[in-house]
């Protein structure tokens, strides 16, 4: 198993939460008093990881968020990941970029993400296929994560088109579970908002761990995710949430009642 | 039509070239002079754009090789788009970033392409869907540039999947033609690498602009990609050169050359 993998399910039973907290620390909607520091998403995300990290088993940045700062951004980014590294190494960590390119360029964005900025994962849109991003995925010691049912409202339009009777989703699952993983550090993304597709994709990969976008703001249902999604030891699920958590009046409390609700629910028969 | 088209086939009109410098500038591989600049991307790219752009309609910057060298790298970046929009605002410039999110994170990376470093165009996955790109191709005054069927050796293995009876890339060609392309601002990202199918787009897509990587180093031959892919007025392509161009011995007469060579084509008839 990946040294990646075996670090994520150390710290999901160590905390005893599948809870990803994800710092799309949008300055325009941080808290006013954050405004005043030189390194205002640095700061408020010190101050997230401080108050959530005892409940969550991972954290996700997604780069988005800084990149629209330039290189102010990804200096607080950068920091972020310093902190979180010297802080709570521990923790299971998620570059959320969604990157992908032909082989010699996935190269550069896997050192960026691995080795520059040492997340434990990455996750890749899964267009230009497995071999354009062997780059990620020779990469034995970190996790890839692949994008196969999306949570947004659009997903379906070029994932639920049918090949040969399945959806595109239905046959990118199966084929990252037999042919891409053969380092055991794949994984896959599920979106919360479509928890059928989240369970036929359960029943095709065995106990791979899924990330879960789409509790939270998008609306997803934790009982009816964590039912469909969990896996035979009732893990195998990362489960993020984003702005439900960061920007609630509470951050330290809405981690703490997400993860209690998700394992009210995984520890029930199904 | 879009303002970013107009300015793309104005500047190709204005130096009579349908070639696209990349400044995949691998800061591995900049020739040692270089080393020594404090901003050696920025110098390196300065010295590129410099003696190549003459021959060029368009200036392409793969984000990867400047996000492996973090914030310094987003710096070069943005120094290289700052000296390209004072010192020659007419060549049409495209982020080759291959980004996609679900919407309230693509309008973040639409904010730090388009307004932050002021390109004129970005590359896109089309993975979650046009719903997904809509803070993209909202941009009436930018160019949204969709992967349709990519360069690379393994692109097959999604993009070839058949869906009634045609491959994925055909469908998705069609949509972004006839439902992504509200505002005339979009285009396709066809690969030179595989010229039958360059011509099938060509022919679903009319007079729209395609981005043509594979030439030069993946090794796509230049006459073939030209007649199987200009439009009725022997344009409406962006032929990209990276490596071929910027790490060649003499990068002015690199481009020139391959100028020159794709001028032959364009005017034979086919």
């Amino acid at each position: 198993m990946s040294a990646a993998i075996e670090k994520l399910i150390q710290r999901a039973n160590q905390v005893d939460s599948l809870v990803c907290v994800g710092l799309d620390s949008d300055l325009r909607r941080l808290p006013e008093s954050f405004h005043a520091s030189e390194t205002p998403q640095y700061a408020f995300n010190r101050w997230i990881i401080e108050s959530t990290i005892a409940y969550c088993s991972a954290v996700k940045i997604n780069t988005a968020f800084y990149e629209a700062r330039g290189e102010q951004g990804w200096l607080e980014l950068r920091l972020t990941m310093d902190f979180l590294r010297l802080e709570h190494p521990g923790v299971f960590t998620i570059c959320d970029a969604k990157r992908a390119d032909i082989g010699n360029t996935s190269e550069s964005y896997a050192r960026a993400i691995f080795d520059e900025l040492g997340f434990d994962a990455v996750t890749l849109h899964p267009y230009l296929g497995r071999e354009a991003l062997m780059p990620f995925l020779d990469r034995a010691d970190k996790a890839s994560i692949i994008l196969c049912r999306t949570s947004n409202p659009g997903a379906g339009e070029l994932q639920s088109l049918l090949v040969e009777g399945r959806p595109l989703w239905y046959w990118l699952a199966k084929q990252v579970a037999t042919y891409w993983n053969g380092y055991g550090n794949c994984m896959l993304v599920a979106g919360a908002t479509y928890v059928d597709e989240l369970q036929e994709i359960r029943n095709l990969v065995g106990e791979m761990n899924l990330l879960v976008p789409g509790i939270g703001a998008q609306g997803g249902n934790i009982e009816a995710v964590v039912k469909a999604g969990k896996n035979s030891g009732n893990q195998g699920l990362i489960i993020a949430a984003s702005r439900s958590i960061i920007f609630a009046d509470d951050p330290a409390t809405a981690a703490r009642m997400l993860n209690a609700t998700i394992n009210q629910y995984r520890n029930q028969p199904v």
